[in-house]
């Protein structure tokens, strides 16, 4: 028996209609290149949009053509948001941290027809658009003059009567894509859909995850060419919040002034961004006034407990998220369940530092060896998702694909236990995990203890063939200048907090540990260095 | 292009299982009959709700299968919320205040398999059993005897597992059907989808709407049998909100209690339901504790401005909320936009109110003669609605339904005006609404400013034919004993506040207004009564 439902697609229109109409007096404020700031609202986003939805349909764009953007987070960056997949289109927001080669292999991979592009980042674009087919380049302009053979965005903008109507767009076509570059292959691409997109913005509105609306006013700092900016762009537009982009300006003085100045209540990005917000609130917190109810989401990589005390002791909440470019990207968020009342301090924050509970409609599963593992805080396993949002393949995979289980679970890499209450933690990589006897060690977790040793400065925890055990961990560790550290002395320290199947067999000491271009420890490196090693 | 997004179905199944693995420690309180309190946590709901889902199977269900229940608000009707649809079935809760014979036109027309009925209840269920062909009758016991050929409810549990996988569900398949009683013709049936159910959960939990969450307490007075309770019970599982029950005992003095031992931080009922908790608390607020956050969404029929206004002073936000049978149900909710700080006290309270802005999803436009009316709040016109939570047809329907309009819109019956900030204020229905010369008088805002009249205790204003304007307004008067109140003096009344044209052409003076059972104005008796009026 069929419900007598109405069949009323889920698609991104709505959402843009709902804002205009309703939200039309909310504000927009952008942070420019030359750091002055611009204001608009919700109504002056809402024409925009349309119109360039329109001038892009009168660009010749047809369903499902892909529009890149090489933008800052800032206002014609969320009219790129909306005015793309209002006309059909696929936004495919460009990662500007990307080398050139990268760039130019996954623009060219999604077929990206027009781009936009933010007059500062053309020195970007000059370094790959000659190896890409781009037929139209629009220049979001900050003064200067338009190269030759492309185009002011205004001008396109100008083409529009604001006389549209939208396209039919069937829900689950994309709206938009992100790609994803491992540390092996080649990047993959995600295309979402406006299903999944308005699903998941309906999901991070809720108030134990963003917890948006009309009173709040958000800045992400999470760039919105990394993953969607974490949906809240999207949800922020259908909430009806103020929202505050800090354009090129992420450093601490600049994301604080705005913090202060524009009354913030939610705000977002990954842990080295506020290393320095934190630092500066240290040092001269009387320059800035913040919201005490401002929230503080962290993610992309784990938040350190302290960082989250800290802030906790300033009186702001964090929140830990925990996402992935292929699931548009929100799964788990750490809001304060009901049984925290009955925790100790202690316990709170060990458990604020986990990544957080699944949101509605994110199934997970921890994948042992065994099956499925038990959520008792201490059974390791691959972190396994499946939702109404995550992605069920990569968009035309190249080479061999193993994301994905037989039984169509999409395999997150990231090695976890869940405890009682359902807070997901993290423990590793599937790839750096090491496995002895049968057992898994979690290399971060040595790693995190090494590295708070007074003597030590870093530490990466590898895997070693064995005979026996099949696989043995060694540590990689530099010391401070000066320490004359052995390894039986690390051996020992460890053995104060692990069982001693833990602890590395060995410990090499080295000058530092080799760093990807974005200053993470490359294991890799470390393994083909020691692909022959002896242990003892 | 499509999106590489999985093709994950929105069924209630994932919510039911989201509740139990993540908020088993939240609570669930059920006054019973006996007006004892019983408490079990979403943990027990659980495992009950997947017995029953199993039982149900067992017993024979079949997908679509529909179950009624005749059921006060507790823990056992919110298995059944659950149960029944993550079966396949389909939940048919049955409005216990219905006349017998609508009762059983109503089970027989959805075509009701099992019923599922609260035991003091069997009273209500004896007036109308013999005339619906249910196949087995489950009696949830509060200590008496199972009547002959009734079974027990626990033993129908009894008879699963716990050992179970739930069926296959599509979306778009029914989980629930409600039935609307309008003034004329048959009841008509509303089969709800797994799709709109989650949708719908999702919208009113944003913090906008009802704003839940794990650390809120709710207690739903509005019933369980009526419009799925406004969507809080579902809602509540989903955020894993605690959740309160007042059984069958929603007097004043029992709700207060309920309110200040169980934290409650969200409640809702109809206008009718506040009048005496609003009188206890103002004759004894020494005797209840409540919390000064807790809000409280008044729907169904509009509050009086009073009403909030005194709530309000109590300090608890009144959220004006409107919907229907046919939406779910929830449509609009009047929470203060930021445009509220630069109104007049006066003002607020005008606006909250009326009946609040659209959810999102919500796809409003309001209907005049000449197309759609602007949102200027003056200007009428029928409130029609889309969206993917309202009904594009009733189930089997008999007769002539004009319900929807060509183009896809369900017409609400609702006359509004709505204002530029987007709030929807209802000015009344079409049926009552007076057409004069071309242009609308709301029977409504007449009747309001004559009962606001010191000498007169009831109005109701109604068409008359006319000649020359098509409709003239008849006012029909109720005066206080004693007052010789004079049809001029009505009129020069209304004058103060009126243009001239809104004024009745007549005054008519009566013993009393006809009522409905509900205890509504019978505006169809007033207009038979007058059918060969003349107007002077």
């Amino acid at each position: 028996m069929r419900g007598t439902i109405m069949d009323y697609p889920l698609t991104l229109p709505t959402i843009l209609e709902h804002a205009g109409r309703l939200h039309g007096a909310q504000e927009i404020v952008s942070r420019q290149p030359d750091r002055s700031i611009h204001r608009c609202t919700f109504s002056n986003f809402y024409r925009r949009t349309r119109l360039l939805a329109e001038a892009l349909l009168k660009a010749g764009l047809k369903p499902g053509d892909r529009v890149g953007t090489l933008c800052w987070n800032n206002a014609t960056h969320l009219e790129a948001y909306f005015g793309v997949p209002c006309a059909g289109g696929v936004l495919h927001t460009l990662n500007l941290r990307l080398h050139a080669d990268e760039l130019a292999y996954i623009a060219q991979h999604a077929g990206d027809r027009f781009l936009i592009v933010d007059e500062d980042l053309l020195p970007i674009l000059d370094g790959f658009k000659d190896k890409v087919d781009f037929e139209r380049i629009f220049v979001v302009r900050s003064g200067g003059d338009i190269p030759s053979g492309m185009e002011d965005y205004d001008d396109l903008l100008a083409t529009a009567t604001g006389d549209f109507d939208y396209p039919t767009i069937d829900e689950n076509d994309a709206c938009g894509m992100c790609y994803t570059s491992g540390t092996t292959g080649k990047p993959k691409g995600v295309a979402y859909s406006h299903r999944g997109m308005v699903l998941h913005t309906f999901a991070v509105i809720a108030p134990d995850v963003f917890g948006l609306s009309m009173r709040d006013c958000i800045l992400p700092i999470v760039p919105m060419f990394h993953a969607n900016a974490w949906g809240m762009p999207v949800a922020a537009v259908m909430a009806g919040s103020k929202i505050v982009f800090t354009g090129p300006h992420a450093d601490a003085d600049s994301v604080l002034e705005l913090l202060d100045n524009e009354g913030v209540t939610l705000t977002a990005g990954v842990p080295t961004i506020w290393l320095p917000v934190l630092d500066a609130l240290k040092r001269q917190p009387q320059d800035w006034s913040l919201r005490p109810e401002m929230k503080i989401i962290i993610g992309g990589s784990a938040a350190p407990e302290s960082m989250i005390r800290d802030f906790n002791d300033m009186g702001h909440q964090v929140i830990h998220a925990w996402g992935m470019t292929e699931m548009t990207p929100v799964g788990t968020t750490g809001v304060p369940k009901p049984a925290f009342d009955n925790m100790t301090e202690d316990e709170q924050f060990t458990t604020l530092a986990k990544q957080g509970i699944p949101l509605p409609f994110v199934d997970i599963r921890v994948m042992g060896d065994d099956g499925p593992a038990p959520w008792d805080g201490e059974t390791m396993g691959e972190l396994q998702v499946r939702g109404p949002w995550i992605a069920s393949s990569y968009y035309k995979p190249e080479g061999t694909i193993d994301s994905w289980t037989d039984d169509g679970w999409f395999r997150t890499g990231d090695v976890v236990t869940v405890d009682a209450e359902g807070y997901v933690k993290i423990t590793d990589r599937t790839k750096d995990l090491i496995k002895s006897g049968g057992e898994w060690i979690s290399s971060v977790d040595v790693e995190n203890a090494l590295m708070g040793h007074p003597e030590i400065r870093e530490a990466a925890v590898i895997a070693i063939p064995h005979d026996r055990w099949i696989e043995r961990p060694l540590a990689c560790v530099v010391t401070e200048v000066g320490s004359a550290l052995t390894a039986e002395a690390v051996q020992a320290f460890l053995g104060e907090t692990f069982a001693k199947w833990w602890i590395p067999d060995a410990v090499e000491f080295m000058e530092e540990i080799p760093r990807t271009s974005t200053g993470k420890f490359q294991k890799t490196a470390l393994r083909t260095r020691f692909a022959d090693y002896k242990l003892p």
